[in-house]
């Protein structure tokens, strides 16, 4: 028989494409992915060890299938930092939000089903829906170009327009930093009586003072699920948690999609040492939304056009050629983000040392590079 | 607008599931999922601690993406236990092999797409084949009921008549424990010329000495696939780490419908250190294998009828109501499995005292629970 090239054995519609993921490369100043440029703290990791020293001489056995001790930590986590109380069958966990979203979309979505984001947004969602066989349709934020705030009425006129079986709101979002209030989101939930709506919360902690979580609108709300991370703001990139909260039996629909024993035990106790230590870790939050400010002030005195953030980065744009400007950022070792969107950087907040390094760098360049 | 019910609203096919998994039971004899009954040696937990203390500093960071030490010590281990030397380009890993499956099905199956596999085998295939979308086809081993070993002729005929795009094929087989010879994966790849061949050898440390890994194969045949654990022979099964050996360009498919950082920083320093002492990790195999064969022979000797088994586990039938006897185990403290066989249950080998304790208890059931 003849053999058939194993590219044109794949699913059509992966055929030609390729992989996710921004470049990993070895410079010193890394402000693309937005990660936290702080490292976890000593004494966080002498907690990890620990917890780890426990649950190694175990790993034989399976993971607790159902997390039980760390979604009451991650329950206990949320008390604290948006003043509602959830019971542990309201919280679900996952190797990453992209995990948690992945969940989400496999119960709910589907072949023969749609997802609605509001573009331009985090850019996994319209991969994680398509991934699990979903219609995406990519929505507006705004009808004047260039406006990155979500235009609360369209967003609704979108929703009733489409019927989709799935709504992502990311706020605030990436990539362009902007954050929307509950009213917004209560709006997209009553605009439909069966999709399900995501709000994807994976920067939240970086928000304005007094923003409130869309955790607070979950009573009474069955279809509403809020997903989060900690690998932003908890400065925990590398330990892959994500989680969402959302009613019980949301999260018992999670368990029919779910890999069984999909968090290791490993996870679960590295986790469980990050978050008896959420201050220490949250520790540098304020610190990072200072350097995200400074860009933001710094490179509006440059002639660019940064979009106001509530998130651990910033949207600049103003580049006569965004791809140019990357390369000559890259060879002064600075590593910022392309997402896609012409004459526009993304750029993460990190240490005070590297906005110094991106900011002289903008600086050195924006005769030749403003667009 | 009137709400639906949230059930009402998950993917038809769920709608009504109950999730995949044995009972989590706190019990004296757990011999119910496979495990090792053997704790990590005290040596290997000191380096796993090593290895989390020297991450866990920088899990602010994403993890390395393509988890290129880790893929250069599994190809170390393949190449110790199987002979064949791989590049690390032909290996892939994921949270437990159950996840290694997954992204072959994602990138091989989906929608109008189906999967093959050869009934009874492990529960999970037909599972993750439908959650990618992918229609599953019930194959038969053997044309004689409760014949365990895969008749080779058979197998052929049926990916000859079905023409599937993924086929499944367990060696040693779970739940039976029957292994197949590589002349048979052999004949099943040339059957096609499209299918993507995968070959689950989860237990294959636990085979007769002599049985050829299917890693032999791969060499000139790009949609083989060979799916290996941690979990089972490796002692490992709470770190969560399967992995697979296959051409190089099935390796690059799977960047495609992987999650982006789908292995924490952590995950790939835990399995490091195991990899590091995979002697010791591995040197309870003989002493399970043992047991295994103490099952089978007292099992027969009461008049059951177990059969022979490649694996670390027993499928034992002649009992007149499974359940029951199921139940009646449990009753004194012994976990085992109920894998949807009439008349049949499977037991774990684990320790010579768990092995005492199911065989006093199946000894002394035999009389009235024979069938």
């Amino acid at each position: 028989m003849s053999e058939q090239s194993l590219e044109s054995l794949l699913r059509p519609e992966l055929q030609g494409q390729s992989p996710y993921g921004a470049p990993q490369l070895d410079v010193p100043v890394a402000l693309n992915t937005n990660e936290s440029s702080y490292d976890v703290p000593e004494s966080v990791v002498a907690s990890i060890v620990e917890r780890v020293e426990k649950a190694a001489g175990g790993l034989n056995r399976y993971p607790d299938r159902e997390f039980t001790e760390l979604r009451a930590a991650l329950a206990e986590y949320l008390a604290r930092v948006t003043g509602v109380r959830l019971p542990i069958e309201q919280i679900w966990a996952a190797n990453g939000s992209n995990e948690v979203l992945s969940h989400i979309v496999q119960a709910f979505g589907g072949p023969g089903r749609t997802a609605l984001g509001f573009t331009p947004s985090y850019s996994m969602h319209p991969i994680i829906s398509r991934g699990a066989g979903t219609t995406w349709i990519d929505g507006l934020r705004d009808r004047h170009e260039g406006v990155y705030d979500l235009d609360a009425d369209l967003a609704v006129e979108q929703v009733r327009e489409h019927q989709p079986n799935v709504v992502f709101v990311c706020t605030p979002n990436n990539p362009t930093g902007t954050a929307v209030t509950n009213d917004v989101v209560e709006a997209i939930y009553d605009a439909t009586d069966h999709a399900v709506v995501i709000v994807d919360e994976a920067y939240v902690e970086f928000a304005r003072p007094g923003t409130a979580s869309a955790v607070e609108l979950l009573d009474g709300r069955p279809r509403l699920v809020v997903s989060r991370t900690m690998s932003k703001a908890f400065a925990f990139a590398g330990a892959r948690v994500g989680y969402l909260a959302a009613s019980q039996e949301f999260c018992d629909a999670m368990r029919l999609v779910r890999l069984p024993y999909h968090l290791s035990s490993v996870t679960q106790a590295v986790a469980l040492a990050a978050l008896d230590h959420a201050d220490e870790m949250l520790g540098m939050v304020d610190a990072i939304k200072h350097e995200r400010d400074r860009i933001v002030a710094t490179c509006t005195e440059l002639g660019f056009t940064p979009t106001p953030s509530d998130a651990n980065f910033v949207l600049v744009g103003g580049f006569a050629d965004e791809k140019q400007t990357w390369q000559a950022l890259l060879d002064r070792g600075i590593l910022v983000r392309e997402v896609g969107i012409s004459h526009h950087l993304r750029i993460t907040a990190g240490t005070p040392r590297e906005t110094d390094a991106v900011l002289a760098a903008l600086t050195d360049l924006a005769p030749t590079h403003k667009g």
